[in-house]
């Protein structure tokens, strides 16, 4: 075997046992018996470890050495590459820290989850200065192993190639604008009564059109399934994607929209080529480009007039509605109601970017110490107040509402807001490529826009960087003109 | 770290990884999408090879020869020795070999599905030889490595320490009675007439009593849940015990006594000691006692005339049947009906045995060359006219009908059958123990059985023998007499 095969062997051995822990992480969320999470704890850390074990064994290093010389076909030359990438940021980091950082973060998970609940930041500060710091460690090690920044390296863990230098101009042009076009979207539809929707929809019919929506965008479930869980996720593995929703009586919008954006992330990972399965040129982009394809059926498709067009009459038939609210114009309104709002995962799309700008900036302020964890709180209303005119009532609804930090994730929050941008700029190419697409929206043939999202990204998996997937398909780097023509055109037309 | 710990360590790790794979087993049998099939069996083989990996590693004999000489708590020293006899199963046997058998039974199983679908011996024979052939040299390597004759090595490896002359004379002596017996008891049920339980019981509501029936017996659902699956069974992980059964709207014992079964099995996993979780001591003491525990629920206690006294009432109230058929005698009479019947896993508990000897008879024919596969189908005709007076009318009905040996698991049937006797042995000592057990079953108090089972079998785990256990719970070893003496109360009175 050359040196390359036995990486692919390897890799490909990892990916089944990672793929086997997002099984039993799937289970953990839908089935796992209530007092069965200590045993699931268990078998998640073993296969963890018997993974990393698996990536950072000394043979590595010489196979990656003699595979450089071995002659490669462009495709497994880029494989290469990327499991180089991988083994490179498995190995920055000192096991010891590894294993440090593991440990803390399930001790600080579980601190956070109390002090959320008592809005209690002093409390939870000890514990979270120990998972800044650590954090701050494996930043440092990643930057010197990887010749990049500290915080250029996390983001590089998250996202192949995502640079600061790439974000800042973003976000800087973004705050140029988008503080005052909330207010003056909200001016707008104050002028626009919107009648609310109200209606109570039994579970089991909510689940009906969830399945019939996401069967119509071209969900596989002979290759998936969908379940219940208390926050929506995608996950599962490779050939198995399982995708939840969670179900309110009195609210169908909340399941119906999650059901969509997992579809979305549903959509790239079944759209991965068989072929490059268990290799790391075969998996997804990044995350920012998995968000984009969640945002892409979720806002773009989703909540686009076309689209209303599609689903009112099924959503009427289905759940037996009728009555005024139940015109196109008002449910229209109600799916892209924009408020200014504390929690970062109810915001719309327009208020969105600036929950996302504010914890970028503050997140690398704590990363480099310019911020102290203590004087977190006060930094956040700052901005809250700055970029948002709001200030929280509560920790609980500031700085202590995501479990990221806590968990020691920093350099993740961007890619929500690349993704958003991603997916305006898609779908602009998009509708470029396909001038009937609104009519086909309207009428529910998803399959020549799936078609295209297949050929120029899930088919790409990770065989190109995230900026030349996006070049080949647009025509541009990421470009955020194209998520403010959208926001221009959807929240003041 | 002491030698001791470290093999304690990474034994636990090791059932972490197993556990892991229990609980992707039950998913494939219960949740798994209908193409994610090739994706499972990906994750199921890197994980073995992982856990055959952690279990065989070179380091291994060191830490063992180092423990020798380590003082230690009788219960370590205990699993030390239970720990020695798992690696010296899985050292035994060469890499090569364990990977060919892998691989050949993989195929195997999937002949003998179509081979059995159409009755095809013949189709089946080839690949069944070379399946032959591997377990006869995985029985030499073990017997060399074990000092064991080839047929106890495989017996050994399912249920450590039993052997054929354990096995030899309590087979002879049942087939000295049973084969007669059976037809005293055909004869003598022919002049009881017995009505048929005609009853369409919706599935919901089969669940709903199924259910009821496990709580009531003790199953904690904090610890473990109940799904459908194509046949039952009882798996998942230490903490998380997963049972099955499966539905027939016209044939409501099915699921019924599909989940006693069941439960019986689980009650002995959930009652195995928290505190030896992880380690070899902690686990089940092989299949002839699990079977025990399974057959004990099944057939000792729920096809009792005392609970079918706790059982009825709600069986009528809840499915709401009424009129002649559903009186108590009638009933039982249905739940103890026997039949000379061809297929092992639908054959009563009279008859049952009788195949399991034939069995037993005819794998060691097959492991040491006395029998060719070829005649295989003309061998079993003969027992099965011999000791059952029935010849099958095709080779699905006779010799293609067990998964076992088409998996190569050889020496694994007898277990059915002590299982069987080993309940009733049981059975008479918790009667002793416990005066007024029919009353309490009668009433739908399994706590004083279900506490003597945990103090006698659950809770001693392995910490001792199979012999053992059995002497220390009922006063003498395995002793078929308990076994005619519950067939004769039940079949003849």
């Amino acid at each position: 075997m050359s040196a390359t095969a036995q990486l692919e062997a390897r890799f490909q051995q990892i990916a089944s046992i990672d793929a086997a822990s997002g099984i039993l992480h799937w289970d953990a969320a839908t089935m796992l018996p209530a007092s069965s999470t200590d045993a699931r704890g268990d078998q998640l850390a073993a296969l963890a470890e018997v993974s990393h074990e698996k990536l950072t064994d000394p043979a590595m290093a010489e196979w990656f050495a003699a595979a450089q010389s071995e002659p490669l076909e462009d495709w497994r030359r880029a494989n290469l590459n990327e499991m180089h990438w991988r083994w490179s940021h498995a190995t920055s980091v000192p096991q010891t820290l590894v294993s440090a950082l593991t440990k803390l973060r399930l001790k600080s998970e579980h601190q956070w989850r109390s002090a959320k609940e008592t809005s209690d930041y002093a409390g939870f500060l000890p514990i979270f200065r120990e998972v800044i710091a650590l954090t701050r460690e494996v930043a440092y090690a990643k930057a010197a192993a990887l010749g990049l920044s500290p915080y250029d390296a996390l983001l590089d863990s998250y996202d192949r190639g995502l640079r600061r230098a790439t974000i800042d101009p973003i976000f800087t042009q973004t705050k140029t604008w988008l503080p005052d076009f909330v207010g003056e979207v909200i001016t707008h539809q104050a002028a626009q009564p919107t009648q609310p929707l109200n209606a109570n929809v039994p579970v089991a019919t909510q689940e009906a059109l969830g399945r019939a929506m996401m069967l119509a965008l071209g969900f596989d479930t002979t290759r998936g399934r969908i379940d219940t869980s208390a926050h929506p996720f995608c996950g599962g593995a490779p050939g198995d994607v399982r995708i939840t929703t969670r179900y309110r009586e009195d609210r169908f919008t909340d399941a119906l929209y999650g059901v969509l954006h997992e579809t979305g992330h549903a959509l790239y990972e079944q759209g991965l080529p068989e072929a490059w399965r268990g290799l790391p040129i075969g998996e997804a982009r990044g995350m920012s480009m998995h968000e984009s394809q969640s945002l892409f059926i979720e806002m773009q498709v989703s909540r686009s007039l076309p689209f209303l067009k599609f689903l009112l009459p099924q959503l009427t038939k289905t759940f037996g509605l009728s009555g005024p609210a139940w015109n196109e114009a008002n449910v229209y309104r109600n799916l892209t109601r924009v408020e200014r709002s504390h929690i970062r995962v109810n915001a719309d799309e327009v208020t969105y970017p600036l929950h996302v700008i504010w914890r970028y900036e503050l997140e690398q302020a704590l990363l480099d110490g310019s911020l102290e964890a203590a004087d977190l709180p006060a930094a956040w209303a700052e901005k809250t107040q700055a970029y948002l005119g709001i200030t929280p009532p509560d920790h609980a609804h500031g700085c202590l509402q995501d479990i990221h930090w806590p968990e020691g994730m920093f350099g993740y929050f961007p890619t929500y807001t690349l993704g958003a941008m991603t997916a305006a700029q898609l779908m602009a190419a998009c509708r470029r490529a396909l001038p009937q697409l609104d009519a086909e929206l309207a009428r529910g043939d998803f399959a020549p826009m799936l078609h295209w999202l297949r050929t120029h990204v899930h088919q790409k998996a990770s065989s190109a960087t995230g900026e030349e997937i996006l070049r080949a398909a647009t025509g541009e780097a990421l470009n955020p003109d194209h998520f403010e023509a959208h926001l221009r055109a959807r929240y003041l037309a």
